[in-house]
């Protein structure tokens, strides 16, 4: 287990997935729409990747999109649950924006196959599914604008835009899904670390550490 | 047109590529793999929408990989002369390093959907183009290292780490194209004025401002 999963509360990958059917679906989809896309995935292709027919894959997920949602729901409540754990902590703003940073990027770099899916996939959610995940990714926005203002506040940050510094913040951590490679330079720590220093001089951070 | 048309030379939108059904089809191949992703399209789809048919396009392009190849290279070597333009002007490493952050995220912002497809595709080219891809790619980096480390040169910046601020200033401005809403409140420019104060903060330039 490494200090991430420790970290965000995950033994096992979708370990919150029962029975053990809908879990290796689970991870067999997200594997087949990170590599081909969701549309050019069908229900048959996920069903093959975990050894199952498709008859077995509809008695845990009736379509696709099903899926879909509960890899994006599941998804976006671990990336809110990394934010919120490390907002609430005791510190400045300062040290709690850096804690932020680090974990939703370490997050974002140690799964980002699922989280590639996550954001990359939200065009193919039906409209209720959308607006669910779409509530989500505000509370995330808030807890960030939240740690942000507070900070302002204090007179600890120096940030003429709360809002666009918040979606800048989130997009640097996002993006990391996209470019990270496990065989890279960096590893995950390595990245949230550089990270947590860049976002504290983002919102002109009175110490540009914050360390705990 | 409109500014960022006129800034990166583009008065209509591929128009380097003739004859006309090529453009045409090349338009038709964008929007196709914005919207289902690169392996659920077939060349039939993107003659359909084009208004063609599948014999008339293999005048233009055998398969579909040579119309994602032909995308993905114009929009690289657009981007990198984008960031090229701004980086041979005269002017201070602050004021070139905004310059280049403002076009490039502007560009990301008017073309976003030529510019998900151009970096959420990459994948999907076959060897040799993919390793010509990453060549333009890497130029792109040393352009924006290049001016960062003449900043920290001059005294201008305070950058502890060259090339993970570089990563970190790329990736910011391309995840502008995953977000970026052209019916959302802020504007490309407004989002450029915005990510180049941002960026100047990153490298800790001496002065916040960086305007010309």
């Amino acid at each position: 287990m490494s200090a991430a999963e420790e970290t965000t509360g995950e033994d096992t990958p979708w370990g919150e997935v029962t029975p053990e059917a809908a879990r290796r679906l689970l991870v067999a989809a997200v594997d087949a729409f990170a590599e081909r896309g969701y549309h050019a995935t069908t229900t048959r292709d996920i069903a093959g990747r975990a050894g199952m027919s498709p008859a077995a894959l509809y008695i845990h997920f009736k379509t696709k999109e099903e899926l879909l949602h509960r890899i994006s729901k599941i998804g976006h409540e671990r990336a809110l649950y990394v934010l919120d754990t490390e907002a609430d902590r005791d510190g400045t703003a300062a040290e709690r924006l850096a804690g932020a940073v680090r974990s939703f990027v370490r997050w974002h770099a140690e799964r980002h196959t699922t989280a590639r899916v996550v954001q990359y996939e939200l065009d193919a959610l039906g409209e209720e599914h959308r607006t669910e995940i779409v509530a989500l990714r505000r509370r995330s926005d808030a807890v960030v604008r939240r740690i942000i203002g507070e900070g302002v506040r204090d007179g600890e940050f120096d940030v003429p835009d709360v809002p666009g510094t918040t979606l800048a913040v989130l997009s640097l951590c996002i993006d990391v899904a996209r470019w990270f490679n496990a065989q890279g330079s960096r590893t995950p720590d390595e990245v949230g670390e550089l990270y947590a220093d860049l976002v504290l001089r983002m919102v002109g951070a009175r110490t540009a550490s914050g360390q705990k």
